[in-house]
């Protein structure tokens, strides 16, 4: 075990690190947190902050979640804040201010952008792309190779917070392997995005979005099938060559870290 | 008086604390802030920067602001910042990397979440929610139980920061209580939502939106009447059961703290 | 040379100060950052990050970057992070939260809004205003006296992601001198906006802006050319009395710090 340290990091109680860990100035980690092997944690990052309630909440002290899991390889970003419950699998990628909150699962090799928010319950599958500032409401399941474009906003909520049925109709979205969204995108509850589905930017999407069907508009509408060069199953990256650590820097992809 | 500490906490002048007060690591308080009792500041908060004018500016010397007062039962969030001048009232929740500004006050119970922008001047009413990342330009006045989706963005400027007329219509939005807007909608500036006002999600909003009328698209049309089951005088918490302090967690709803 | 520095602030090795220079609190500065007078870093920031690669990359050993400098008159918000080789000329106010990447310049009295984010290799010139939360994208180029609403998002990516031709198509946006962009609008990949081209709040931009006209809508079409009162050249800012520093608190703009 190789714990390398800036100045004034606070670490709790039962943390466990593996080999290789740097943690930058004003890292603060809380009870319990396993962190994996080769790990990077940048400066002001808090990790495992158990969510809050309201101090006159009646289930105040029943909340203790379980630990925050950060695997092999992680990046963890700059101002980060990672909750209690939250799991990463090897080698994510989280850049500046993005938060992830708990309970959410996050598979190996994807890129959570800069100031990017996903919310609690959330499942994000392996080598998606949640580029900068994109919104990921509570309660979503994302494939594999997802890409969600900068600032995207789903949703849950068709009652906008009133009435009581909303409590049994609130529904994250859902996007197969390979579903894409363009910028600045909304996306409204319960939709469901198939493999390969595509959102144009700008878009509003009220309907499901068929697999390999790119929608643009609002609301949005079918305007062609995805290129073929577009498809999953026709990248590289789809044929087992992970060359995902890449292309931040490389491609000049709108990836903040 | 009681208050519990973090490690590096930086405390101003003349700062008060009411009882049973917790400041999380890093926690910095300007001189003059006022906070209740019940009070928790999660690590990384700033409460009462002074703002900032560019150095050379003839008014450098004039502008310290009033107390930042932080009422009974508030939670500031992680990476908060509050302004000097800014006063909240009871239970009121900022989720974490939200500012709030100069001169803008929050009535009990309001929700502000994460990595919301508050603007200078603003007067928010009690039991409002304003979700993730949504913008609350300069200027403006919301009501009571105004419900702001994630996202949405508002405007006080139809100059776009050009001609000297600009200076004189400047005007922030006006929503009454229980004036609702849809995630990612876009609102231009001076426009009013009357009561139960409510705009569809992705809209633009360019007129008026009267009351109890649903407006949807771009720009934003009337579409139908506000569902009487959503209607603010036909919920609960509008006949003073307030169970605002079991919302984020219970509901998933899309409160990031 | 006369730094006042607050508690725990941390200084790497060859940092270079002009006079009377102001560090907040927990201001992090890394190596070879170089510092003009009369500069304000506020609490929190993070001056001179590395780009971060992923663990595994081959290239990880070759991208230590050039200095950051930060220009004489600069104010640099709470919690803001700026990277190793962006450089920002004089009177540069970047408010809190925002994020300049690696190889970005901006001119001479630009403010970046709060949670603002410049990506990496922008060209950003004098005098321009980028509100609240809006998103520049990677490789983007923008004149002086440009005006970036708030929650606007630029792209550079028509392929989402996928194919190789991407790498080849990749391109930013360039706005020319004057250029303006409304509240939430989205710019679509390599698109021009010619001198005082102007989009409308919550438009998609999809083809070019031609010189002095303003485009509404998604798409954008042109509606109008724009007024003769709020062309560049007819504002007194263009003429040389560079009166940008009073803009942020003495007109409400939406201007975070």
């Amino acid at each position: 075990m190789n714990v390398e340290k800036g100045v004034n990091v606070v670490i709790g109680n039962q943390v466990e690190f593996g080999n290789n860990v740097m943690l930058g100035h004003n890292v603060i980690i809380y009870d319990g947190v396993k962190i994996g092997s080769n790990v990077v944690v940048q400066d002001n990052a808090v990790i495992g902050k158990q969510p809050t309630r309201a101090k006159n909440s009646a289930r105040k002290n029943e909340i203790a979640l379980s630990s925050t899991v950060i695997g092999d390889g992680c990046i963890i970003g700059t101002s980060t804040i990672i909750y209690a419950g939250a799991i990463l699998e090897r080698d994510v990628f989280v850049a500046d201010l993005a938060t992830v909150r708990e309970r959410v699962t996050i598979g190996t090799g994807t890129i959570v952008g800069r100031g990017v928010a996903v919310e609690n319950d959330c499942q994000i599958g392996a080598f998606c792309k949640l580029e900068t500032n994109c919104y990921i409401t509570a309660f979503s399941q994302l494939g594999n190779h997802v890409f969600i474009a900068p600032c995207v906003v789903t949703t849950n909520d068709n009652y906008l917070a009133r009435s009581e049925e909303r409590f049994l109709k609130m529904k994250g979205i859902t996007i197969a392997d390979g579903g894409r969204i363009g910028a600045n995108a909304t996306v409204l509850p319960g939709i469901l995005i198939e493999e390969d589905g595509t959102v144009g930017a700008g878009s509003v999407v009220t309907r499901d979005v068929k697999r390999e069907e790119l929608v643009i508009g609002a609301p949005a509408k079918k305007r062609r099938e995805v290129p073929q060069s577009q498809l999953l199953r026709n990248q590289n990256h789809g044929k087992g060559s992970e060359v995902y650590h890449c292309y931040p820097h490389e491609t000049g992809m709108s990836i903040s870290n």
